[in-house]
C-alpha cells in the first residue's frame, strides 16, 4: 500500500496537468494530504462512493499516461544515472562546474 | 515555416502516443514524409478541408501537451547540458565509464 501511495504521488506529480480541477483537488487530499475517502466526501458535499469511483478512474488514467509517455520510468532511470555521474565525480577530480551542470540536469526531472 | 515543421515533428515526437491513430498518420504523412493535403485526402478518400481541419486541431493539441507537460522544452535544455557536460569532459581526463554514463542519459530523451 506504502508503495502504491508513493507511485501515486509521483505519476501525480508528472500528470496532474492532464487531469480535470477536479480530479486533482480530490488526489491531492487523498494521497498528498492524506484524507480519507469520507473526508473528502464531506468536503465535497458528495457521497463516499462518488469520490472512490472518481478516484479509482483518475489512477486508471494516471497509470495509462505513465504506459504511453513514461515519464515516471524515464525519471527513475535518469536519476539512478545522475547518482552515478556524481560518485563517479566525487572518485575523481572534484569540479565546481561539473556539480553545477549535473544540479542543473536534476531540477529538470 | 522550416522551423514550425521542425517543431511540429519534435511535438509530434514527443507526445504521439496521446492522438488518435488517425490523427498520429495525417501528421505524420504531413510533417514526416511531406506529402501534401491533397495527396492525404485521395489517401483517405476524405476532402482535402478535412485533413486540414484535423491537422490544425491535432497542431492545438500538440501545443496545448507542451504548454502542459513541457517535454520537449526539458529536452532541449537537457540536450544542452549534455553537450556541455561532453565539452568538459573532453577538456579533461576522458573517462570511457563516464562517456557511456552521458550516452545513456542521452538515449532517455
Amino acid at each position: 500500500m506504502l508503495e502504491k501511495t508513493n507511485r501515486m504521488n509521483y505519476l501525480y506529480d508528472f500528470y496532474q496537468a492532464l487531469l480535470t480541477p477536479k480530479q486533482s483537488s480530490y488526489m491531492a487530499l487523498y494521497y498528498l494530504d492524506d484524507y480519507s475517502l469520507g473526508e473528502i466526501a464531506e468536503e465535497y458535499d458528495v457521497s463516499r462512493q462518488a469520490v472512490y469511483d472518481n478516484i479509482k478512474r483518475t489512477e486508471a488514467m494516471l497509470e495509462e499516461y505513465e504506459e504511453k509517455l513514461l515519464l515516471f520510468e524515464k525519471f527513475q532511470k535518469r536519476s539512478e544515472l545522475i547518482s552515478k555521474m556524481k560518485e563517479f565525480m566525487d572518485n575523481g577530480e572534484n569540479n565546481h562546474d561539473f556539480n553545477d551542470m549535473i544540479a542543473e540536469l536534476e531540477k529538470l526531472d
